[in-house]
C-alpha cells in the first residue's frame, strides 16, 4: 500500500469523536505494539499511556497472565452462544463478579459495547414495571452533563454534550436533573423525583464522577439520599459504572464509595482490563424475578447480542478480576492518586491558563481557562504532551489524566511534568 | 461452587432471548470446548453446531490460523484506542475490507455489537442530511418483520417481532413498508418512498434475507429498483448485512447477489469468523466527505465506542477475510446449499407438520405448522435434534439451520436426518 501509515489510516478508517478533516494535523499516532504502560508507534517511539487507551486499560498492556488466559481459552473455544445455552468460562466469570458487585443477588446480562449495557439497563428497568403491572412508568430521570454512550437510548439519557441535540428527533424525552457542576444537584434531583416518580422507570446516574462531562466529581454523601428517595418512591436506581468501575475511583466500584447498592449496574471498559470488548448489565434478584413467567411469554427479556458472553473476553475478564482483587492494586491507586493530586496542586494549579483541577482516584480533569476563539487549547496542550512522550486526549478544554491502576511513582511525575511544560508553552501569558 | 454446571449457570447468568423460568427445561447445554464444527459440553458430549453459534461462526471452531492471529497480536498489543489515533492492524483490516465491500470509496467506523453498527449507520445517515443543509429528513423507512438489533435505535427500525412494541414509548416512529412475506413489498416500498422521501434520511433493509423474521427470502431483482428509487428521490440506502454478510448467502455479501451498492452497510457476526465481538459501519466516500469540516465543529460525528477497532478482534478479522476469500469456501457454501435444499425437499418437506422451507445459501428456515396452543413445536423439534447431537435453535415455530460455511457433505446429511427424525417424533399425526 502507498503512503505512510497515518495516510493509509486516514484513507480508510473513520475515527470516532474525531473531525477527520483535522485528523492529520492533530498529532495522531499509529500504534503498532505496547509494553507495560507504554504504547509504541510505527516509528518505534514510545508513549506513556496516560489515558489508559481511553479509560479501558487497568494493569498495563501485555500482561502475561491476561495473555495466557486468552491463549488457554483459545485451546477450548473462542465463542459459543449464550442465547439459550451456557459456557463454563462465563459461568465462572459471573460467579466471580457476583462476589464483588454491590448488587443484591446479582444476575448478569452480557453485551460487548458499554452503550449496549446501558441500553439493556434501560430496557430492563422499563419492562420491569410493565411485568409488575405498573403502567405509565415510561421514562427516566438523568443528569445534566451525563454521558452514557452513543446509541439512541443511551444518547437519550445522556446530556447535551458532544452535539447530542443533533439527534433530538430520535431521542426519547427524559426528566433532566442538574449536572454535577451544580452543588445542589442531588437535592434538585430528589425534589424532581417527588413530582415525577409516577412516570419514571428509573434514575440513571454515573455514581461519584461524571467522566465525559470533564471529570466532574460529586460529594459522596448525597447518593445515599438519592437511593433512599428512589426506594421510597418506587423508582429503580441504575448506576452506570462503565467508566468508574474496576478500581478507577479508588474502590472497586464508585457505588461502594457512595455507600449505595443500585438495582441495576452497567459495566464495561475495565471489565477485561482493556483487552477485549465486553460489557455487562447487572441486575438484582428482585428485578430478575419479575421477568420469570411462561416460556416465550411476554415477561421474557427479548434482548440479546450475538457476542454477549464471548468466551475469550470472559476468560480475560475472569483472570483480570482475580488480579485486580490483589490488595496492592487498589492500594497503589490510592497512593498514586494522592501523589497525583499533590503534584498537580504544586506544579500545575499555579500555572497561567489552569482554571480548575478535579480528581477522584486515578480519574483526573485539568480544566484550562478558555483561550482565544478557535485556539483549541485542550488539543494543543495534549499535542504538546504527546510530543513529550505522554499520551493525553482532551475533552474540549479539559485535559483528562487517567493512567492505568498500576502506574508507578516516577511515571506520575513524568505525566505531570509533561503536562505542566505543555501548558506553560501553550498558555504562556 | 455447589450444583451442576447448568444450575450454577442459571443462578447467575441471565441469557438473552430466553425465558429463564423455562431455561432448565429447554435442554440447555453448557459448552466447555469445541473442535471443528462440534461443540463439546461439560459431560464431553459433542454437538454439531448447525446454527454457527447463533449465526456468527464461519470456518468452524478452533481454526489454527485464527488462533495464531490472536496469539501473534497478543505479542504486539491487545487494544489501543481508535479515538483520534490509529492501530496498524486496524489499518490493514480496513484496507482488506475496502477491497471486497460493495460500497464506493469505503470508510470504516468500528464498534463491537452489531446493533451498535446499525445505530452508527442510522446516525450517520441522519447527520449526513443535516450536514448537507437538508432539514426535515428525520426518520427512516424500514420493513415489516425487520430485525436490526435490540438497542433503542435499532429496535425502532426493527419490526414488531419479539415483543418490540413493549418499548414503543422509547422507539422513534418510522415509515413501515411491508415485510418480505408480502410478494409486493418492493413495489409497496417504492410507492411509499415517493410520498415520504422528504422526511426520510434512509431506507434500512436486510438485503435478500430477513433472518430473524424466520429466514424470509426475497427475489433478488427488486432491490435494484429500490436502490434506483432511493438515488432518484434523495434517500440513502442502508444495508444491514450483519447476518447476511461474509458468505452466508452464497456470495461474500448479499448486496452483490442483489446487484446493489449501498451508501452505508452494517457488518458484524461473521466479520471475525465467530471468534470475537467486532462490528463495523461502512460508508461511501460521498457520505464521509459530508462530515469534513472545522475541528471540534458541528459536522463531526460525535460517536465512538471504547473498544471500536479492538486490535485482537481486528487481527482475527483480517486473517479471517484472507481465509474466506479462498475460492473453495464460497464454492462449498453453494454446493452444500444445493445439497441441503435437495435433502430438505426429499426428506423434510413431505413430513406432516412442515409448512414451508426457505433457503438462501446456508441460511435456512423450516417452518412448522402451528401445533396445539402452548405446544411450542419449534422448541420441541430443536430439543429432539439436540438429543440427537445436532444443535438447533428455533425462531418461534421456524427451525433455523445455519451451518458453518465449511460444513461437509456428511454433516449436512446428519443435520437433515436429525431434524427429520425429530419432526417425525414431535409432529406425529
Amino acid at each position: 500500500m502507498a503512503g505512510t501509515w497515518i495516510e493509509r489510516d486516514a484513507s480508510v478508517v473513520w475515527h470516532g469523536f474525531t473531525q477527520m478533516d483535522a485528523f492529520l494535523r492533530n498529532s495522531p499516532l499509529v500504534i503498532e505494539s505496547a509494553e507495560g504502560h507504554e504504547l509504541i508507534d510505527v516509528d518505534g517511539k514510545r508513549y506513556l499511556d496516560a489515558i489508559s487507551s481511553l479509560w479501558v486499560n487497568t494493569l498495563g498492556h501485555r500482561v502475561p497472565e491476561l495473555d495466557q488466559a486468552v491463549i488457554d481459552q483459545l485451546g477450548r473455544v473462542a465463542h459459543s452462544t449464550l442465547l439459550g445455552h451456557g459456557n463454563t468460562t462465563v459461568v465462572e466469570l459471573s460467579e466471580a463478579l457476583a462476589e464483588v458487585v454491590p448488587v443484591d443477588e446479582p444476575h448478569f446480562v452480557y453485551a460487548s459495547d458499554g452503550a449496549a449495557a446501558v441500553e439493556q439497563a434501560l430496557k430492563i428497568a422499563f419492562q420491569y414495571w410493565k411485568n409488575e403491572g405498573s403502567e405509565g412508568k415510561t421514562t427516566y430521570m438523568a443528569f445534566g452533563g451525563a454521558y452514557h454512550g452513543d446509541t439512541v437510548g443511551s444518547l437519550s439519557v445522556g446530556g447535551d454534550g458532544f452535539g447530542s441535540s443533533t439527534f433530538d428527533d430520535l431521542r426519547f424525552p427524559v426528566v433532566r436533573a442538574p449536572g454535577f457542576d451544580d452543588p445542589a444537584f442531588i437535592d434538585a434531583a430528589i425534589e424532581l423525583l417527588e413530582t415525577t416518580h409516577d412516570e419514571l422507570a428509573a434514575v440513571v446516574v454515573e455514581p461519584l464522577v461524571q467522566g465525559a462531562a470533564g471529570i466532574r466529581v460529586a460529594p459522596t454523601d448525597g447518593f445515599k439520599d438519592l437511593e433512599a428517595s428512589c426506594r421510597d418512591l418506587g423508582v429503580l436506581l441504575i448506576c452506570d459504572e462503565v467508566a468508574t468501575g474496576f478500581g478507577r475511583t479508588g474502590s472497586l466500584f464508585a457505588s461502594e464509595i457512595c455507600g449505595i447498592r443500585p438495582d441495576i449496574m452497567a459495566l464495561g471498559k475495565g471489565l477485561t482490563g482493556g483487552y477485549l470488548p465486553m460489557s455487562v448489565t447487572v441486575t438484582s434478584g428482585a428485578i430478575y424475578k419479575a421477568f420469570l413467567g411462561e416460556d416465550l411469554g411476554p415477561k421474557t427479556l427479548y434482548h440479546g447480542h450475538s457476542y454477549g458472553g464471548n468466551a475469550l473476553a470472559a476468560a480475560v475478564a475472569r483472570k483480570h478480576l482475580e488480579l485486580i482483587r490483589a490488595p496492592e492494586i487498589l492500594a497503589n491507586v490510592n497512593d498514586r492518586a494522592e501523589q497525583l493530586k499533590r503534584l498537580l496542586d504544586e506544579r500545575v494549579a499555579p500555572l497561567a491558563g489552569v482554571a480548575d483541577i478535579r480528581t477522584q482516584g486515578l480519574m483526573c480533569g485539568v480544566e484550562l481557562a478558555p483561550g482565544s476563539p478557535g485556539e483549541r487549547r485542550g488539543r494543543l496542550v495534549c499535542a504538546g504532551a504527546v510530543a513529550r512522550g505522554v499520551l493525553l486526549r482532551p475533552l474540549g478544554d479539559v485535559v483528562v489524566l487517567m493512567p492505568p491502576l498500576t502506574i508507578t511513582e516516577p511515571e506520575i511525575e513524568r505525566i505531570v511534568e509533561a503536562l505542566a511544560e505543555s501548558i506553560e508553552e501553550v498558555c504562556a501569558p
